[in-house]
């Protein structure tokens, strides 16, 4: 048995903040009960930007005060500056993420602002947030390429990762922002940055699936000793709106893939409780959602379940 | 760079096979000689199984004798027994896979004959294509489990391996049929055939992607020294009728991630010529083959780039 993993769920912010359709807020809710009772303990619910560049989470401030009780159950939301953390802190939440990313191109177009600045108002955010005792996510974005720039140099990402965690971060998330990582890319960063003296479970990685390569990373990751990835139930989280865009790393695909890992242990497989998340309640949330869409959602294990569901009703029908 | 990678691809038969459409002679030998074209150097063109069978491929001695001139190119073909075999040298190939399953319930589902008597005839077809010094591939199905059975006993897989082997096989081709392997079985079972005394110049990997870990199960065979990856171009080879089922390992897939192995080399990613195969030529094919078979194929580098030539289009429009 490999060491515990640890899922941080997305679908709600990274997933819905695209799509076409505006989930109702009741239904946000009722996902996010749904994810609780699957055994998730890391749930990012939804975004503190400007309701008027994401209207699919204008609701942000509703959802996070209707969340279910869950003590064990770090609720977690995006805030991308001191006015999005103002927003957050009334709501109540304790656990926010700031972004920024590791390419200048990507960081203009998405922010408006240099990198510079963006690292400067986000180190006030985290030093903000901590010093009410919040815990704090800080992802980079383009960590393992840049659409506009392409190659990204790691030792940028490591100034930014080591600039972060001085300035009070919890946790780093490695943002494949377009799905461009390779696993031996993900190697070379995760051991640039613990050599750097970043401990390995502050250490997050977050990837998209545009070219395939989702799942081989998280595996060349949790080789390396990571233990923390992003998933996104059913793989929702590409732009509907460019044609053959991928979504993020399909969860089911994620917990499918750990909850297998005793089959290193020869010679008959079996299921370990490694990730604490229940498969088949989160193929259910993947159909639930995929019927609040109104689109095919594209995971692998998410297509392949649902299709057994069909077939066992066709059977008992 | 990592040791050269050898793509063994399989679209026009193990692709075909299941589909509803039947594609055109024509369109099929069209197909080949784009696949020649883009640096394919083991092409699988078609199966000798009883026309009734498979319709799809009924036309495979016509495929055969049309097929380009390609003197550095090995074209293979399916032959499931003796009969198959004859038809087969009558049109003068000179590649051959013979197939079983190391379950005995598939093998009798798929061929209705006991797993000893497959193994009987398949060591008869090697040991006759073998005297007339054609080169012979042999499939085991069903390696990382059975739909029907479940788990399959690596002993088994071991046993039917050396004995395909010592009957004449160049290759052993382990086959993931319906998509069940883990990266962590993949391991053991290439350690275990490596250590039982079968080369891994001669372990080839067939999978599919119905739970999302064909790329994954590849990258985890490469780093134990694996080298023979089998592919279908866009991810072709899912059968239709079934809702949910994925196909084979996508090829632009496998393309992409092996090219891009030399970024382990910091601080700057490149591409190398690892696979041989023009990723650009396999792209287009990937289109082709989808007009033909006139569905989405679901490869996510094919889906990857169909948008961005779309995009592109729509730009220079």
């Amino acid at each position: 048995m490999g060491p515990a993993v640890r899922l941080f769920e997305v679908c709600l912010r990274d997933g819905l903040q695209n799509e076409a359709v505006v989930v109702p807020t009741e239904e946000k809710l009722a996902l996010a009960r749904a994810l609780v009772g699957a055994g998730f303990k890391d749930i990012e619910v939804t975004s503190f930007v400007r309701p008027r560049w994401v209207p699919q989470l204008a609701d942000a401030a509703e959802v996070v005060r209707g969340l279910p009780e869950a003590p064990d159950v770090r609720f977690w939301a995006l805030v991308p500056n001191a006015v999005g953390l103002d927003r957050a802190m009334e709501t109540g939440l304790r656990h926010i993420c700031t972004f920024m990313s590791s390419s200048e191109t990507h960081n203009l177009k998405n922010v408006n602002r240099t990198m510079k600045e963006s690292l400067a108002e986000t180190r006030k955010v985290i030093a903000a947030a901590k010093s009410d005792a919040m815990s704090v996510r800080s992802y980079i974005s383009t960590v393992f390429g840049c659409p506009y720039e392409g190659a990204v140099d790691p030792a940028r990402v490591e100034a930014l990762a080591l600039s972060l965690l001085e300035a009070g971060a919890d946790e780093i998330a490695l943002g494949d922002t377009t799905g461009m990582g390779h696993p031996a890319q993900v190697v070379t960063m995760v051991r640039r940055l613990a050599a750097a003296g970043v401990p390995k479970e502050r250490i997050a990685l977050h990837f998209h699936d545009t070219r395939g390569t989702a799942l081989v990373n998280v595996w060349a990751a949790w080789q390396e000793g990571i233990t923390t990835f992003d998933g996104s139930v059913s793989g929702v989280g590409g732009c509907p709106y460019a044609p053959g865009a991928a979504g993020n790393a399909c969860t089911q695909d994620l917990v499918h893939l750990f909850e297998r890992l005793d089959e290193r242990q020869e010679p008959s497989p079996g299921f370990g409780p490694v990730t604490g998340v229940d498969l088949e309640r989160v193929g259910e949330i993947g159909v639930r959602l995929e019927e609040a869409l109104g689109r095919p959602l594209p995971g692998r294990f998410h297509q392949f379940w649902k299709g057994r569901q069909q077939r066992r009703a066709q059977r008992s029908a």
